[in-house]
């Protein structure tokens, strides 16, 4: 397999390896002047960089708080390739996923039975922040995405997100069937939203741990997943072209777990 | 008050007037290809239209069945400014508006209570086009919106509800505080989604016919609308940043009393 090509800059920011890396002129002075709080640290070439170049990098960096090291060419080169950084090189926050050993134990700090979103082949980053601040204001504990052919937590996600993603627990993991598994032998029922599904989310048993599961829009929650879950549960729909967005599923998923979370109000309540 | 200017061809459709058409080459053949859906109607010039340009306006016209007349340019300049038509114009399918009679009437037409969105200042299309979708699917009779300072229904908003807008009934009112009190002469209780409410979603009578009331995020609804209002109910949110985007809370009050709607497990059945 031939490696990607990387020898040609270009206009947008590019990741290097890893994406913890920014570089280029351009590519990095527009990170500066649009979302400096993604950069963690600046890199610049000692010499030969153009002054007044130099001179935008430190004033919006220092208005940012952002640290400049000046470093030399070589440096520059392990961090990204020497054909194209120019002698700039942003260190770019990288979301910090947690495990979904760190969710079930954040899950055991509260009063409330665990709740848990996992999401199967959501590829829209705008989708995905959507569903991440619905299931943050709903009370969800973390969620569960894949690596593979999912969209990960990136700066569009956040913005998305109206900020929960730095409130909320996002475990990336390798194989979500066996993660659903590992939640279940931790006492989680998994529930998929399936709109083919035999009960109503009302008539539905909702008590306990529980892992909704919502998949993409159209595809749905993929067969191989559906497999794992205990029961498929679907919203009730009365419109003749019927259909919920990924993210409002989810939500009015959620709200309906937390409806049943309620104390009861007493039946000897005056009226 | 300078008229807007509109002496100079740009890339994308542009409307003259009252939205009814689209003119000049690019615009007129993208949208043949792209949306021909929305043309009513073609017009073009009888005479010094290039033929290539011709034959595809007629033969996509064809393919879609829409009709396409040859007309002098006196004609064309009565649709479009005639600096800028380049002899071909296009007339595009307006949103067919409901009044709010003919919501009501629907409405009595099924057994179930009414049950209408108003929508207060909901500027952007995507999330009036996420709410119609959310509305149709969740068993709104119809839904109200304002003329002024609101997004209309348009192309945009017709695609990001993913063709609800063609099963929905939407009034369009000068005067949204003046339709909820013909609203609430009709029989309708009033309930706005704020989440400065005082009862939960969940506490919150919302048996009958209602109409719910969702403000733009951020702003919420404006007081003005408030004081029309029966109550003011909240979703309860657990997260630290907790809001939902305006179409989510929206589905998450339609879902509630969807429920609330449903018939009754019989107390004597079987568990």
């Amino acid at each position: 397999m031939e490696p990607a090509r990387r020898d040609e800059p270009t206009d947008g920011p590019r990741a290097y390896g890893d994406d913890r890396y920014v570089y280029g002129i351009n590519p990095v002075l527009e990170l500066l002047r649009g979302k400096p709080g993604q950069i963690d640290r600046l890199s610049i070439q000692e010499q030969g960089l153009k002054e007044s170049i130099a001179g935008e990098i430190f004033s919006r960096a220092s208005a940012h708080g952002i640290r400049v090291d000046r470093v030399d060419r070589v440096r520059l080169d392990g961090m990204a390739p020497k054909s194209v950084h120019q002698g700039v090189v942003a260190e770019v926050r990288q979301f910090d996923y947690s495990t979904l050993e760190q969710i079930l134990a954040a899950a055991k700090m509260h009063g409330r039975p665990g709740l848990i979103v996992m999401l199967d082949g959501i590829q829209d980053p705008m989708n995905l922040g959507a569903i991440i601040r619905s299931a943050h204001a709903l009370g969800a504990d973390g969620i569960v995405i894949a690596k593979d052919r999912a969209a990960a937590v990136t700066g569009v996600v956040a913005k998305a997100s109206a900020g929960a993603t730095a409130h909320t627990k996002i475990a990336r993991v390798t194989n979500l069937a066996r993660a659903l598994e590992e939640l279940k032998a931790a006492g989680y029922w998994s529930v998929a939203a399936e709109p083919s599904g035999e009960e109503t989310l009302w008539s539905a048993r909702l008590d306990g741990p529980i892992t909704i599961v919502v998949g993409a829009e159209g595809a749905g929650v993929r067969r191989g997943i559906l497999e794992h879950c205990d029961y498929l549960v679907r919203i009730p729909m009365l419109g003749q072209v019927a259909s919920l967005n990924a993210s409002v599923s989810a939500a009015v998923l959620l709200a309906e777990v937390m409806r049943r979370r309620q104390p009861k109000p007493s039946a000897s309540s005056a009226e």
